[in-house]
């Protein structure tokens, strides 16, 4: 997808993908007007005020200028060549300008104007036509019902946007759906003094689209941070692959609003999309590497920091202080958010306990106590940034009046200068002192004014750093698996339209995929179960099946622990008996020895791909409801962690008489699940329900093997 | 505890518990300073400053005047009463001055010094002698090693304090045990323009202790909202009744730090306290009716909204926005905190669709779009506030250029007079109107910049709301209830020295509070537990006790589902020969029908008296470990309640083919249980577990009742 450069010999220079957009030449705004606190005015206004370079043509059938430029009448009036063009006309007359703007030969088109998809079924059948037309003309279409683009680059400065922030430059990219929530951030981080690299919120992108503006974005060497807002994400696998690529240079912080039920009602309602299920987008922005923040706020203050700090290498943080009680909210934050906070090594406390005061706590957090001045301050922080046990150092400073306060800021920044990790500080300073915080944000490190958010932004700088840390995963190794014998297993459910396998079925298709399943049989007779568990050996577990069979348990269609001929015979009868007419049949299966009960499966996620499943499983699925999913394919490194992840991981681990379950096999089953729904992408549904877990040394089963089977189309 | 009035004939207004320290006539610092940049001089200055208006004494021993104020040599040296002295000299001489103190009939003394409990044992001993000197003298003692007070009340404006934000009146008033967390709150809400009316950070509290300061602005007319932050407990007890009956006033908003592992380590430290349990601060706190916060922003910006809007009386909220995406942002959080988000009713939907353009959306959030003006907002507010729908009202208002923004803000704020339900406000307003903040805040309505916090706000309204509304409870019913015969259930076991109470004893407990259990009996032999069985009726459970034995499960000694005689007898000599040796015995029980396991119990909290326990059961409690606790005594509410908390809570509701269960056996039993922790204080642990409920009409059965008993010391 890219923009044909405008056909103009003056401007050589090679157009990549969405530069008319972000790096016009020239710009026409029709429906530019004369009259203030209109859009159409405020356009021209902003691109004037913001010293946009090229030549700006208003465009209006009758004024003689709008903001002191000579307006045209019409697009075929301007001599010279233009990029872009701003059109804020009626709704219905937004088909007609896109044709002008064609036949002029501009590439790219922002539609400020409202009254389509967000208003209903007339509005959708004329955003619909807008894009269709767009794409036969070749022309890129930023909206409708959109505010549009800023971008601070030195060579193009440019305000192709209505709202109101005063802008000054920065490294953070701004992408907001949602463009109140894009003029928030914008307004709090200029506030901030963090400054704004390039701002994009396309409304209802029915072209232009969010992953296509953060493919560019992540491509832009100015730009250090991306800053999404998402609302709705119509078609996750753009999203993945465009935050993924772009993730892998530089970090994206991400705000998905709509995570409610009721929140998510307001986003169809707002945007005239459809209800969506977030569970997809948390997939999709883990699975791209994306730092997923919870409020407006949050971003904010994570954007702010990786602005200009590195992102850490790992989660032991550092805590300095003058007074324990902040310190301690940090601490506390901190240790919710995940890092952890080491005691100094013995040669950082010495050296700290040779410079500060013989109060101080050399304990992290380390308390210097309210009367440490610059000297005590600048050889603490280059005490704790010199000490390789630290990734991070958080910097918490209430301004005492009898300290010399910038001096001590002045001594943390000089003593911060080229430090191999990352600084965050919470400076609370008397309103006598605001020099403190400049002091610090000039030497590039951020500031904030509560403890708490202050350990928050080290948190986003950690889990940044190991979202970047994500190698390309290994190509897993995975004996025994044979994908053509996996197709063979599921190639007569497809020909009978797909639904369920049968149990012989979903039994090739695990041992196709070296998924290991307690040794079972087919019986049709109470005798032939019989002869079958005699072979498999007792105690056997018999199982019906029979049309219109769904909750086996409900339905007493399971017998466990049988454990000789007799009680199998009975059993076998009496399944028979019970589903005579409902052509029942019989599985006899070995009865794995009791252990611990998981669950492994495996989801379709339309337009993605498969989530993959691990947590609880057996009885505890429905009271524990304690799954966690990740998007296949799954590296070793993220199989590991979704055991972690789940609340009762403690389950697997070693307990009082119980020795902890063999991790190992649990790693390698769900690997070989993901797998199967990498090469099977018709598997729709797969659900190893319980999985028996052992220490290592005795077999990982998956007791119950149920595949749902659907044809792609 | 109060504290005595000064002898003084022109003073005869009756002085109440701590009024020497926020409401003193004449005032002693001793340790004045004439050099700037200490203490002892910003005391001097400070109080000078905010126009104290008795007679201020500074005390120095050489220095003729401190800040322009004649010095005295000593206490002795002055001619009139002095009410509060504070005591700024050397840790080792502070003792002397409390002894001159008392001489000179000073009721009130603050210790600003520092060198107590928080830098060691010798620290420790030196605070122990000064509270038992100062209970001798009868003289009341604020810290040592902490901040002071302040208080903005008109007829003794106070600041006893040597930090330095600038306060103006308010109706907030703080205290704190971190002097640095107080002093954020402080400027914030100063900063907020939310204003103070008393300030206190105990410091050490080695005599005025936080519970004792909580009751104080608990009966102060001029706080309306209590900004509390505690790090530890020392007596809960107190802190329960302190803050249990102010709350019944005026919100009170707790800030706990050291929640974490490593904060609470952080605390140790810090305050030389003990490392303590989390859990009994949650017990107290919501036992208390105190509203919970999480950082300090939280803190503030709930403080902010208590101290000019009425609390709610429910959780339905109204959002009002002109631009969609942030009021989706406010949507979320305010549902992520308990809230809903009902539609209006149909003749507010009416009424917003006659006045609003037509491209408005009618559902909560109202989002009336960016041209909406005064004449919508007001018309929306009023009709909102109207709606007997709603609970409280979020108006959120993105400041378009293109609209007045101050006749909305105008509006809005004529809209909310009188309101009655609570209004937050979210301006996220360019830098251009800073006037529309200030006029929403000269109405009283609490104005944030982003959409969370306003929600936020909002939800701290509600559970203040709520946490009023808690009557009194009601005298719980319990026929069947036998105290006596508890008490007499127990006898043997204290009489022995306390432990696990025998299984006889268990059940006779059991009986005199009418906890249902199985039928049971029993056995010494394999006959006598056939015997049992045969009375009790098939299936039974046979469980064994020994000497050591504990784990029952792990070790074998619980035989399930035994069927008939055969089993009965080979199953008990088993058990009687594997624990030969350990005294073995062995107890029949009626085994319960298959039902959904739950966990009931109670453990005594120190100081504070019992928690009940309710989560799951069985085998669920370590998988899932889903448990809450709530403080005896409880309410039919609260039981209730504890339901409906458990993360797992679907398992008691109808599903698939289950019923629900018994909802009302189960809140019976714990009434049950608490009454019988409330009755019996040496019942240390009761864990009725698995309790097996089942749908109504089928008993709720205790299968398994383990107590255990400690003597009162």
């Amino acid at each position: 997808v890219s923009v044909l450069p405008a056909a103009d010999a003056a401007h050589p220079a090679p157009f990549g993908a969405l530069d008319a957009f972000f790096r016009p030449r020239a710009i026409a705004v029709i429906g530019a007007s004369p009259q203030t606190l209109t859009i159409g005015h405020r356009i021209v206004e902003n691109l004037l005020a913001y010293r946009f370079p090229g030549p700006i043509y208003p465009v209006h059938p009758t004024a003689e200028s709008v903001c002191g430029l000579a307006a045209v009448p019409s697009l075929g009036a301007i001599a010279g060549p233009v990029d872009l063009a701003h059109v804020i006309v009626k709704n219905t007359r937004v088909l007609e300008q896109l044709e002008a703007c064609a036949a002029k030969g501009v590439a790219a088109v922002i539609v400020n104007s409202s009254g389509f998809r967000e208003t209903g079924p007339e509005g959708e059948d004329l955003e619909r036509l807008l894009a269709q037309r767009a794409r036969e003309l070749g022309v890129r279409v930023f909206g409708p019902n959109c505010q549009g683009v800023i971008s601070t680059e030195a060579a193009c400065p440019l305000y192709s946007n209505f709202t109101f922030a005063r802008v000054r430059p920065g490294a953070v990219s701004i992408v907001a759906q949602g463009g109140g929530v894009g003029e928030v951030i914008n307004s709090e981080l200029q506030e901030r003094g963090v400054g704004l690299r390039m701002y994009a919120s396309n409304g209802n992108a029915c072209d232009v689209s969010v992953p296509e503006i953060l493919a560019y974005f992540g491509a832009d060497d100015g730009t250090r941070v991306i800053a999404l807002h998402i609302e709705s994400i119509p078609d996750p696998r753009a999203l993945l692959e465009a935050a993924g690529a772009a993730a892998k240079r530089k970090p994206i912080l991400a705000l998905k609003s709509g995570t409610t039920r009721e929140g998510a009602r307001a986003v169809a309602s707002h945007t005239g999309g459809l209800l969506e299920e977030d569970a997809t987008t948390d997939l999709v922005l883990d699975a791209a590497g994306v730092v997923r923040v919870g409020t407006i706020r949050e971003l904010c203050d994570a954007a702010q920091a990786l602005a200009v700090q590195p992102a850490a290498r790992g989660r032991r943080l550092a805590v300095l202080t003058n007074a324990g009680s902040p310190a301690i909210c940090a601490t506390d934050e901190a240790v919710r958010r995940g890092l952890c906070l080491p005691e100094p090594s013995g040669a950082a406390t010495e050296a700290l306990r040779s410079v500060l005061f013989a109060t101080a706590s050399l304990h992290n957090p380390v308390d210097m106590m309210a009367t440490a001045g610059a000297r005590e301050y600048g050889a603490a922080v280059r005490t704790l940034l010199a000490d390789p046990g630290f990734d991070a150092l958080l910097v918490a400073f209430i301004t005492p009046f009898f300290v010399d306060c910038e001096a001590v800021a002045r001594e943390i920044a000089a003593a911060c200068a080229g430090a191999g990790i990352p600084v965050v500080a919470n400076v609370m300073a008397s309103p006598e002192k605001p020099a403190v915080k400049r002091i610090l944000e000039a030497a590039g490190i951020p500031v904030y004014e509560y403890p708490e958010a202050a350990a928050r932004a080290a948190a986003a700088l950690v889990r940044a750093g190991e979202l970047a840390a994500r190698a390309e995963p290994a190509p897993v190794e995975l004996p025994g698996v044979d994908a053509r014998r996996g197709r063979a297993a599921i190639a007569a459910c497809l020909a009978r339209g797909g639904g369920l396998l049968a149990p012989e079925e979903a039994a090739a298709l695990a041992s196709a995929y070296g998924i290991p399943i307690p040794a079972w049989a087919a019986a049709a007779t109470p005798e032939e179960a019989c002869t079958a568990a005699d072979r498999i050996g007792y105690p056997v577990v018999l199982k019906g099946a029979a049309a219109g069979l769904v909750h086996k348990t409900e339905e007493e269609a399971v017998f466990l622990d049988l454990r000789d001929r007799s009680n199998v015979f009975a059993a076998a009868a009496d399944l028979l008996d019970r589903f005579s007419g409902r052509a029942p049949s019989l599985v006899v299966q070995q009865q794995a020895a009791s252990g611990t009960e998981l669950l492994v499966g495996a989801s379709a996620v339309p337009g993605v791909g498969h989530a993959v499943a691990f947590g609880l499983g057996g009885i505890f699925v429905e009271a524990a409801n304690d799954v966690v999913f990740r998007l296949a394919p799954l590296s070793s490194a993220s199989a590991s962690e979704m055991l972690s992840t789940i609340r009762g991981a403690g389950v697997l681990d070693a307990a009082r008489s119980r020795p902890g379950v063999d991790r190992a096999a649990l790693v390698d089953l769900l690997l070989r699940v993901s797998r199967l729904v990498g090469d099977l992408p018709e598997v729709r549904e797969l659900d190893l329900n319980p999985v028996i877990a052992h220490p290592e040394g005795a077999p990982t089963l998956a007791v119950d093997v149920r595949v749902r089977i659907e044809a792609l189309r």
